[in-house]
Order: C-alpha cells, then structure tokens, then sequence
C-alpha cells in the first residue's frame, strides 16, 4: 500500500509540480501526515526535491513547493543493432546526459561476441555516469527482432542471425551492478514510444514509425498506446512480403518490404560497390554510408536518384498498406530514411495517395524523426524513466548529495 | 454529477449482480442515501429489478439484491451489406429477441431506396418490440465501408457504391420516433466486438476478425480494445493491393486482397454462371449461394474445390500480413468463411506458416464465427447496450411495466 501510494505522490509531483504537500494531499486523497512522510522517503530516494522560497520558521510559513528531482536518477537505454551499438543515459526528467554511438558489425560478429561488445558499452557509460553523481535506476536494451520480454530472450532477429538469445541472462552475468534490473524489447516499439514522448510528432495519439536500418521494423502507438498484441510482436510491418518475386530476405522469405526499402537495399541500388556483404567492405556506420551516397548525389551519379525514387515509392506501397490497417496521422520516418526523407517523400506521397484509402490516406503524412539512429536507446531509457516513476520503490541513490 | 453517478451504480450491479444497495454503496464509494436514490431512478427507468427474497418489515430486514433488469429496454442493431439486410434486437442483457434477413440487392439499388428499405426493416423490428414491451435505447447501423462516426455519414462504401452517403440524416426523416438516438459504423469493428463480447473467442484480448461477404473487411481488437485509428478506419485490410497485376476492384485499384478472397471472386471461380454482375442473375441472398456451392461440389464439380483452395491459400497470404502486424492470438472467420471454414483454413494455415513471423504465427489460430452473417448486427446492438449501461439518464422506458 504504501508502495503504491509513493508512485501515487511522485506521479502527481512529476505531472504537477511544483506543488506543494497539501496540494498533494488534496489531489490524492491521502491525509497530509501520509504525505509527508511519503514525500521524505522520495527525497531520500532523490526523487524529489523541494524548490521556492523556503522559510525556517514554523508559523505562517509559505508552503514548499515540490517537484520532481530529474538529476541524481538516471535512466539508460541501449541498441544493438546490425552496424553499430547506441547508448543514451538520461535523467529521470528524460535530459539526455550521455549520447554515444560505435560502429560495430553485430550482423558478423554473432551473439556472443556482439553482447560482450554490449557489456562493454554499457559499463563505459555507467562508469561515465558516476562523476555526475547520477544513480542509474535499470537499463533497457533495445533490439531489431522478435523480443520475449518477459525474460529479456531475443526469440528471433534475422538481421542479426540471432535466434533465442538470452539477452538480459548474459549481461547479469557481465560487470553490471546487480541491483540493476535490465530489460530488452523490440527496437521499433522503444523508438515508437521516444517518438510519441520526445519527437516531432509528440502527443500524436495515433503514430507509426518506421526503423530505417539494414532492418525495417514499425512501432505502432495507437489511441495514445503502444499496440503490443498478443506477444508485443506487432508492427513488423518489415517481413511482410509484398514482392513474392523479388530478392531473398535473410529471414528466409522472398521480396519482404525490406529487401525493397532496407538501408541495404538502397546501397545495393545507389552505391553497389558498397554494398553489403560484400568482403572487401570494412564495417561503416550508417552515417557513412549516407553520406557517401550523398557525395555522390552531388557528384551527379545517376544510379542515386534512380535507387532514391525506388525505395521511395516502396515506401509509400508499405506506407498504404500500415494507413489502411492502422489509420495513422503521422508516419515518422526514423533511422536513414530521416535523413533522406526531402528526397523519398514525394515517391512515397504519390504512392501512398495512390493505394491508400481515401479519407485516411490524405490526412497522414510522412515526417521525418529527428531523434536520428538513437531514436530506439532513447525511448529504451524513457521506459526506464516509466519505471522508476511507477514504483519508486526500487530506487536507492548512492549518492546521498551529488559531489560538488 | 448525479448522471455520473447513476452510470456508476449501474455498471456495478450490472457486472457485480446481485448485490445489495450497502454492497453497491461501499463498492462505489458513494453514501447509502445517495444509492437508495440513485437505484430508484435506475428502477423508474427500468434498468434494474430486485431480486431474491422482499421483506416488507424495516426491522433486521434481509438487504434485498439488485440485478441488471434487461428485459424492458432494447437495442436494435442493423446492417446493410452487399445483398442483404440484416436486423438483431437484444434486450440490455444481451439476449436476442429478434433476428431477421432479407435478401436485398444494394449494390444496384443505390442510397436512396437502399436507406429507404433499412428505413423499412427499422420500423417493422421496432413495431415487433412493441408488444414484446421492450423500449429501444438506440439503433446501430453497420455499414461495409469508411464511417464518419460523429455525424453517421459514410465517407465510401465502395461495393455499395456509396460516397458521401447520410445515414443518420436520411433515417431521422423516416418513421422512427425522433428520441431514439441513430449511430453508424463499420461493419467489420461492429462485428469484432460482437466476437469479443459473445463470439467464440470470446475474450481473448488479441483478436482479428474477417467479414467474408463480397467486400471483406478486418475489425481488430487489441489489448482488449477496439482499434479505431485516428478516424476509426483502421482494419481495411481488404483494399490492401496483394496483386498488382490481378483483378480490378470496385474501389478503383487493382489486385485488393478482397478480390481475391472476397464472395464475388470464390463465386466468379466456383460457379462462373452464378457470378455477381451478370444481368441474368436475380437478386440472391448469400446463403443460396452459398447452398448451390456446396451442392455442386458434392456433385463433383471440380471448379468448387479449385476455387475453395485458390481463396484458402489467399485467405493465408493476407493471414501473414494481419500476423506480422495485429500479432493476433485467433483471426476470426466471418460470413461465407464461417460456412466454409473446414474447406479453407488448411490452405490458409498453410500459407500463414510459410509467411507469418514465425513466434506470431504459430501461436494464432483460425477459427469460424458462429455468429453467422448477424455478427455485425449484433455488434452494432451491443454497441446501444454499452451506451446504455453508460448513460442510463437517457433511457426512458415507454411501458412501466410490460404487458400481462
């Protein structure tokens, strides 16, 4: 009960505040002694702190006000993803303090090598975490697959080659705190949930984003909630096939949408040289590689605009297929094709104007994410963040005051 | 307030029945007086009945128990599809009192003497009630097209040819009491709530269901809830292209999935002589269609199980796409997939297999509706039950107490 009714105080302070004790007590209707001492238990949680004026004296004294301690909590998301590793650590008021990305070829490596890898950037950012007097209150890891969450196993991620990897046992075995709960979910569902709390479509109750990687995934928030379904697999709108006689996908199947619109597709199609897979290729972030085909956009290639307007127009077919099952205002377009969205969205408006539903398909549009490749860590430690306000319980700070 | 208030109490006894007024007063935090004359006016409104034994003395009397009283008032839920029309009444508890198709060609008889004819069924199912003395809280009709729901307007329909069409407007001007509140919606999200509420997958949280008439249509529920989409069109799987190069649809693309699994395309392949558009055809009802295919399979016609596998497999195809995005636990066969469900589903499961996500597709199973071609009706009058058991202050029963 009283667990309960500390989430209740702070939930109210985080939404609220600054507010002051009776405020709270009159909203929660908890009594004002309750109140207060639930409120020193979240001041020694670091949960909160009190803000104003603050007078001694005890007659007539102006009431504190209360509100949320962002700072000394902190809350860290991760991805794995084919060519890179992306860490972010925020505070509890979602400030974001550490944001780091390496690249690294997960696709090659294989689980073991690619969670070691993991291990290591995540303890780096803890260590990095601890002179800014920051306790982290758990981690998410974000993945491009199939995620069983309720024991942090990756049941299958094709662009990974992973397949009933024990995510969240292998980091518990790694130089991590124990105390520190670690979760894995889906990285477009996470990057949904950043989208919807932090990104240009924020508060858009009915949104789809879109993983633009080697992978393309979908997150779906619907009626202003994540759309789990039965196993929180929905949204993998990537393996959906749409060209039965189009090329292999690694998951087995052929002419999935993202053989035809995945970063891999596009190299393949604007810089084959490039492309992936292929031996003589050193690994590339991502970002790389854009800008390579931008260089080469510039330098007049034609082979770019050919290969742009091709996943352009893919992604307006897939784009009608997600407006007429999910009926979406806003399609966030996240990953690489955020950052080549001036050039794919006018195939895919014409596309999605085309063979979308009339009265859905003219009121979504497509808009590009600006939380770039960490979209997915991001909403990894918003989850977190969620969390640690939902049962602030769990929280102990080891720093009682952070160091001067 | 005090209209709150009386929905509250009645949600309370409709789902906690048979309870006391102490018992009710506790649950819903509400004083004893206020309860007392709360269920007194939920009584006048007849929406609630005592029950048990009724001691008149007011001494250590025994509390008397409240249930839901869901004979007086109605709901009346109406479709109009393709072919015909369809009306169901139920009582507040969900009982069915009338039950009625008619044969009707819409698709050739336009709006107007379409809504003319549902005008028709309206009134005669309202007259029927009458001297069942049964109120009507509200009329629901399901449209196999996008709805407008805030003014009943359908945006299109297109098997029926609709665009733009007033549903609610045009029946306020027909011979309906004018405090019987009209609403319209989509046939297929009336029909998954019927499912979810009375189907045979009844509460299963994750569930998409089909509409197999000549237009097909998908209603999903997740997490419990219906997905609407920004403007409650999500689910139009059925104009989703599969085939680019396959057969022109009605709503003006080609290749939609619903013609390919559709009534008119299984049909067009079992018993070309009998398809939809041919001037020689009379008007038929689905199931007379449905009898002369199975007849002529059971005389060896080898078309019937070409088509029935052709359909099965496509049934499967769109399957995969449902899986990958809803993660569904059941997809649910409506209308003419219901009736031929043990000749379709193993073409289907097997096609669902070889391209659902594995995880998700494993883990989902077909099953037929038996809620026949009157689900969404039934969805649609469930829709005014709800209503009721929301809004009680606008229930004004018209008999106090139903004929002897």
């Amino acid at each position: 009960m009283r667990r309960s009714n500390l989430a209740l105080v702070l939930r109210h302070i985080s939404g609220h505040g600054p507010c002051s004790r009776s405020a709270v007590a009159v909203a929660t209707r908890l009594n004002k002694t309750t109140v207060t001492s639930l409120v020193s238990e979240l001041q020694a949680r670091g949960l909160v702190k009190e803000t104003g004026p603050q007078h001694a004296g005890s007659v007539g004294r102006p009431s504190v006000a209360l509100v949320l301690d962002g700072s000394r909590v902190g809350a860290l998301g991760v991805e794995v993803n084919v060519d890179y590793i992306a860490a972010i650590a925020t505070d509890l008021a979602g400030r974001v303090l550490i944001d780091r990305r390496i690249s690294f070829d997960a696709m090659g490596s294989g689980p073991e090598r690619s969670l070691d890898e993991l291990a290591c950037v995540i303890e780096k950012t803890l260590a990095d975490l601890e002179p800014l007097g920051v306790t982290p209150a758990g981690i998410t890891v974000a993945v491009p697959g199939l995620v069983d969450t309720t024991n942090g196993t990756v049941v299958v991620a094709p662009n990974l080659g992973w397949r009933g990897v024990k995510v969240a046992e292998r980091l518990s075995r790694a130089d991590i705190p124990g105390d520190i709960p670690i979760g894995v979910d889906n990285d477009a569902n996470l990057a949904a949930l950043a989208e919807y709390t932090f990104g240009v479509a924020a508060g858009t109750s009915d949104l789809v984003y879109l993983t633009g990687e080697v992978g393309v995934g979908g997150g779906v928030i619907s009626g202003g909630r994540l759309l789990g379904g039965a196993d929180g697999f929905a949204g993998e709108v990537g393996h959906v096939v749409v060209d039965p006689s189009g090329e292999a996908c690694r998951c087995g199947l052929t002419g999935c949408w993202e053989t035809k619109v995945g970063l891999a597709a596009l190299v393949r199609m604007a810089t084959p040289d490039r492309a992936y897979g292929r031996r003589s290729q050193i690994v590339r972030d991502p970002e790389e590689r854009l800008a390579e085909i931008e260089q080469r956009r510039a330098e007049g290639d034609p082979r770019v605009d050919t290969a742009v307007a091709e996943v352009g127009a893919w992604l307006g077919i897939g784009a009608a297929m997600l407006v007429n099952l999910f009926n979406p205002r806003v399609i966030v377009l996240g990953g690489y094709f955020a950052r080549l969205a001036d050039l794919l969205i006018p195939a895919a408006e014409r596309e999605l104007a085309r063979l979308g539903m009339s009265g859905a398909a003219g009121r979504c549009r497509f808009v590009a994410s600006d939380l770039g490749f960490g979209a997915a860590s991001r909403g990894a430690a918003g989850v977190v963040v969620e969390r640690a306000l939902s049962d602030p319980a769990n929280i102990e700070i080891r720093h009682p005051q952070p160091p001067a």
